[in-house]
C-alpha cells in the first residue's frame, strides 16, 4: 500500500489489516503514555484546504502520537492566497522530503493528482464529492467492534447521498466487509446508477426497520438555497432520524458534525444506541494505523527508530504495537 | 483539584499550592532545557472561541514545556464554522481522551458546562464576563513574588470592570490572599453590587494614592460606540494610568494587550514600576502548575513517565520539579 | 553573529560557514531519523504578520528538526486584532524567554525594531520591501551546490526589483560571493540608485544570453491596478523567462510562489535547469543552519543537550552535526 486515496483499491484483508494495526493503537491509547516512536524524525504534512476540526485534529494527533514533525497547511493564511496552483503548493511541500501528505481539497480526484506529483505517501482526507476513506474506515472499525462482523448487516445510509463523499467511501467498504447497504433520501438527493455500486435505493424511511445500522448523513443547510430540498423542515419530516423512527436494536451513526434537529435529533445523538462518539475514538487509532501501514508497513520491514527511552532498539521496541 | 473553572473554588492554602509549584516550574525556565517529561504521551487540548495571543500561547507552550501533545483548535477554521454546538465539539475532542481542555469562550459559564460533558480536566481561560482564573492567578503570583505577601496591602483596580473577567477573579482571589481590594471607574463601567465580592468602590482617583498596587484594565474601544463613555478622550482625562498620577511607590498591572494612551500612558507601561512583563512570563509558570496540579497533583501521586534521558525512572526523576 | 537582519551584515566567511553548516544539515537529512537534539528544551517564536506558506513552514520545520518547542503566531487571529503594538507583542513573546524571534513584517526594518526589544536572537524573514536574508542564503546555498563557486558568475535577476525585498538581499548576497549581478525589468519596477548595491540595469532581455543564472522574481498581479506595468500580457511579452528566452545551458530561479504564465512560463518552472524545487529543499537546511549558528555557534561552544538516545552526552552526540 503506497497511498489511501480511495476504498476501490483495498481488498477485504486490506481492510481487515489495517482494522487490526488499528486495535494494537487502541491499546496504546489505553496506557499513561499514549504515544509509540515509529515515526520520529520523520514529517507529515496536513494540508487542508477545507475547513475541518475533526479529520484534521485526529490526522494530527495520530501523526504526533506515532512522533511525527507535522507540518500544518491551512489554505487560509497560507500561500494559497496568493494563487500558488497545488501542483506547486505540492512541490514545494514535497521538497522537505515529507513520509506523508494528508490532503483535503474541493475537488474530486485531487489526492490522486497529488500522488503524481510527489514521493510522499499520499493521504486522500476527503476530495470534493469523490471519497473519504479514513472515515469508512473508521466506520468500519467502529461496527466490527460492535457487530464482530459486518458479513450480512444490513446498513442503511439516509440523506444527501448526492454530496456526500462519506456515503460513496462507506457504500464501497461496507459491501466489501460483506454488508447489505441501502441508501435512502429523496430523489433529488440520490445520485443516478448508484446501484452500480452494489447498494439498493429507497426513497422513503417506510422500510428502516429492516436495518440493523442506520447511518444518518449531514444536511449541508445551503442545499435548501440550491433547490435540492424544498425546506429544511419538510427533509426532517420526513427522513429526519429520531428515537421515534429509531427501534432500540438498531445502531445509529453520523460522520459529524450533526445539525441536531434537522438530520438527526438531539436525543438519538445523545441515545445508547449511538455510535457517534465512538467514532470519533476510532478515528484517532484508524488514521495512526493508515499512517503506520503507509509509512511502516511491509516495504519498510523494521521501523526501530530509537523510543527514547534508552532501551536498545529491538525487533519490538518498548512502546511500539507488536 | 480537579478542574480550574473559578476562583471561587480556591481556599487560600490550593492557591498558595500553585504558586509554590510555579517557583519550581520557574527555577526550570533558568535551565538550558527549559523542559519536563511530566505529561509525555498525554493530550493536552487548547480550544478557543476567541482571539488570543498571550493566554493561547502561554498555556500552549505550558503544555509543551511539559512535553504533552498538543490538540489546538481556534474558532475560526474548525467545524465551530459549521455551526456545530459547544457540546459537539467538546463530544468530538473528548475522544481522543485528552487529559486537559484549555477552554475560552464568549459565554459566561461555558467552562462549567464543558466540565459537564468531559472526563478531562477542564480548565477555564476566560468565559466571556464571567471569570480568568489563571489571569487571577498569575497576578497573584506576581504580586507575591514582589511584596512576599498581599495580606493588608491595598490594591486598586481601575477601569471596565463591568466587562472585565479578569477584574471579577482578581478581586476574588487578590481578597483570598489577604488584600483590600478598590474597584475604580466610572459608574457605568462599575457593576452593581460588587461590594458583595468584598471590594470597595471608587468614581475617582482622587484617593489613589492610598493604592500600593495600581491594577488599569484594558478598555475596549467599542464601549465608546455602546455608550458606556462618551469617549475615550474624556475617559482618559479622568481614569488613564499616567506618570502623573501614579507614586513611584506603587506598582503598576495591567492584563494586557495594553491600549498605550487610553486606559495607562506608554511611558507608565515602560516605566520601572510596571509589572507588565513580569505577569506575562508568570502566567507561563502558574499555567504550567496549573496543568500540572490538575493532571500531575494529589490523585496521580508518581506521574514519573520516562524522561527521555534513560535514566531510571525514580521518584524525583531529572528535569521534573520535586 | 547575534542576529539575522540584514545581508549588508554578513562577509563572506559567515555566509560560507552558514552554508558549509547547511550542508551537514543536508545529510542529517537524508537520514531515516532527520532530527537532532541541539535546541532541545528550548522555544523558536514564530511570529508573521503576513501570510507565507514556504518561508514560515520551512521556519517551523527546521525549529521541530533541532527539537525546539515552537510558539507559531500569525497575526490574523491573534492580539494583533485587537490593535496591539509590535512593541507589546515583542514584550508579550520575550517574556517566554525565547531562544529566537522568527518575525516577517510588512515595514522595512521591522526586525531590526524588534531586535532592540528582545533578548533573543531575532530572524529578519521578511520586512517589507528592504530584505530577506534567509531566501538570499539558500539562494547562494542552491548556486554553490550546482556551479561550485560563484566567482565570476553572472546572475540576471529579472522582474519587479523595486517591490522585491527577495532582490535586494540576493543582489548583496550574489555580489558579496564573487558573481556579476545584472538586475533587468521595466524602468516603472527597478529603484532608482540600485547601481550603488554593485549590480548593472538593463531595461529588456535583448542580452539575456550573456547571464549563467536567470532569477525570475514575482510578479504581485495587483502592480497593475496600482499603474506599474500597462498589462500583465504586455508584460509577460517583454520579460517572461520561458524556453524560448532561455538557453538550455542557463539555470532558472525563482523565490516562489510562481505566477505561471505571467513572469515565468509553466514548462520553464518544471524544466530540467529550474532549480525552483531545490530553492525549497535549501531553504529547510539554510533555515536549520541558521537557528543553529544563531543559537548554537560560536558563543555557545558546547550545545549538547540530551540526545533522547540514552547515549552519554559527549562533544559530538549521535544524531548531531559535527
Amino acid at each position: 500500500m503506497r497511498n489511501l486515496l480511495s476504498i476501490e483499491d483495498l481488498g477485504r484483508e486490506e481492510i481487515e489489516a489495517i482494522l487490526d494495526r488499528a486495535e494494537s493503537f487502541a491499546e496504546v491509547g489505553r496506557r499513561d503514555i499514549k504515544k509509540v516512536p515509529t515515526l520520529r524524525g520523520r514529517t507529515v504534512v496536513s494540508l487542508f484546504f477545507e475547513s475541518s476540526t475533526r479529520t484534521s485534529s485526529s490526522f494530527e494527533l495520530a501523526a504526533k502520537r506515532l512522533s511525527a514533525d507535522l507540518v500544518s497547511v491551512k489554505a487560509a493564511g497560507s500561500s494559497v492566497d496568493k494563487g500558488e496552483s497545488l501542483k506547486d503548493t505540492v512541490a514545494t511541500l514535497s521538497a522537505y522530503d515529507p513520509a506523508a501528505i494528508v490532503i483535503r481539497h474541493p475537488y474530486a480526484g485531487a489526492a490522486q493528482m497529488v500522488a503524481g506529483w510527489t514521493a510522499a505517501a499520499v493521504v486522500n482526507a476527503g476530495d470534493g464529492k469523490h471519497e473519504h476513506p479514513s472515515q469508512a474506515l473508521l466506520d468500519v472499525y467502529t461496527l466490527r467492534r460492535r457487530l464482530d462482523s459486518l458479513d450480512g448487516r444490513r446498513i442503511w445510509i439516509v440523506g444527501d447521498v448526492l454530496h456526500s463523499r462519506v456515503a460513496r467511501s462507506d457504500v464501497l467498504a461496507f459491501t466489501r466487509m460483506g454488508a447489505e447497504v441501502t441508501v435512502c433520501g429523496p430523489p433529488t438527493l440520490i445520485p443516478r446508477g448508484i446501484e452500480g455500486l452494489g447498494c439498493a435505493v429507497e426513497h422513503s424511511l417506510e422500510r428502516l426497520e429492516e436495518a440493523d445500522v442506520v447511518y444518518a448523513l449531514r444536511m449541508q443547510t445551503e442545499r435548501m438555497s440550491e433547490s435540492f430540498v424544498p425546506s429544511l423542515r419538510e427533509y426532517a419530516a420526513n427522513f429526519q432520524i429520531n428515537s421515534r423512527r429509531l427501534h432500540p436494536r438498531q445502531l445509529l451513526m453520523h460522520p459529524g458534525p450533526v445539525n441536531r434537529g434537522v438530520e438527526i435529533s438531539g436525543e438519538a445523538v445523545d441515545s445508547p444506541q449511538s455510535l457517534i462518539a465512538e467514532q470519533v475514538a476510532a478515528g484517532l487509532v484508524v488514521r495512526m494505523a493508515i499512517l503506520y501501514e503507509l509509512l511502516a508497513g511491509a516495504e519498510r520491514p523494521a521501523p526501530v527508530p530509537d523510543d527514547g527511552s534508552g532501551a536498545p532498539a529491538g525487533p519490538t521496541p518498548i512502546g511500539q504495537p507488536a
